[in-house]
């Protein structure tokens, strides 16, 4: 029997953010994973490795991921790295790439969908950029939201392998489960917007349905393991956005 | 005699953007590619391709790339696919993972470079948030282009294994030529405010200067086929942002 390799996931420990894909991954795989600053070392932790102070790459931003000696940082990174040790994405070529360049896609919408409430930066605080951040979240919603959930239509259409139940393949990937995060994170952001789009996109609809739905995913939605949204994440909840 | 593959770059013609991560790639390794909306088609051989009306995945934006049948979008993805097969990335899976690392970190320094002027999004023109790109680009000068780069001053640091003058392994590789890229649409963009860091980022300088002397690229910098820095694409010299 091989022995499983250990995993440890550092993550900022009050938020989903961009952590919770990799959470996703591990556990619809069914696989062990330490959410290293939800213990002990707290958020310190994740500090340290960015000084440079572990062993292996000094990691930018978390989240990363550390097995054994080596250190994995850049989310869509971290999910290439994984897909294949935990059964989450096709064995061939065309597969992988078509998978790493949907994530990456989901990571730009992702960034735009935090810029709505940080279109200064990181540097100052929602308080301080209050205005700005009306006009590009409605920016955002008039053009941004739908043309990115309008492709993710279309490539769901365009999968006949998976007659347009998935992303990639015929299975479930990990894309398929990035995919259901952004919808929730949209839906708790920005619910009435969000209402509007939503029934134009009934692929990807039925895609985070059916990520909602799997067993280890609706065991792990329900336990105290997936951190609530809140103001502090990607996806924040400020009716004054989302008119 | 194996038959060499026919690589068809697609990106806008009238700037480098992010196809040129990918042009530095081919360039150095003096591997022949069709640059195709430079060609008859124009920039409507690109919207046809993201319009799905061609064969293989259907990208969500430029740049993407066509070998035979398959299209492989998102530069880092594109750099990816190419790296080993243009020979810039070692073959060992944890130097990929670095390289692939190191790249999607630069493409979080040109997304946070590009909204330096465009704070409010792609909707609107710089004209219409001019004061808001002045705000984040005077935050951006203040703690971000320092951060980003004295962080890729310490992985060549960290580097042992090319005595720091490579990011990744022992030679050059494709991330060394998305720095220099990086250098040089900062100095660009940002010449009073660069010379400000430059002098604290010496192996990033010096990685910027070896690249520059590669007879390759040296050849292509001179070329026609290197496309002027220009008020259109990425790193724009609006000299109200660099004070």
């Amino acid at each position: 029997v091989p022995i499983a390799p250990r995993y440890e996931l550092f993550y900022w420990s009050g938020i989903q953010g961009r952590g919770e894909f990799v959470r996703l991954a591990f556990e619809e795989a069914g696989v062990k994973y330490d959410d290293v600053a939800r213990g002990e070392g707290g958020d310190d932790a994740v500090v340290k490795m960015m000084a440079g102070k572990g062993a292996g790459l000094r990691p930018f931003a978390p989240p990363f991921l550390r097995v054994g000696k080596l250190v994995v940082a850049q989310t869509a990174n971290i999910l290439q790295f994984l897909g294949p040790r935990l059964g989450l994405v096709p064995d061939d070529e065309a597969s992988r790439l078509a998978a790493n360049q949907h994530q990456l896609t989901i990571a730009d919408l992702v960034v735009e969908t935090h810029d709505t409430h940080h279109p200064l930066g990181p540097t100052f605080y929602y308080q301080d950029q209050k205005q700005e951040a009306r006009r590009r979240a409605a920016a955002f919603m008039k053009e941004r939201l739908s043309k990115f959930l309008l492709y993710f239509e279309a490539i769901l259409a365009d999968n006949k392998r998976s007659k347009g139940r998935h992303l990639v393949g015929k299975g479930l990937s990990y894309v398929d489960l990035s995919l259901f995060q952004v919808m929730e994170g949209l839906s708790y952001a920005f619910p009435r917007n969000l209402e509007r789009v939503r029934r134009r996109v009934p692929r990807v609809q039925a895609v985070r349905d059916l990520v909602a739905a799997r067993p280890r995913i609706a065991a792990y939605l329900a336990s105290p393991r997936r951190i609530p949204f809140n103001e502090r994440g990607i996806f924040r909840h400020y009716p004054e956005l989302d008119p």
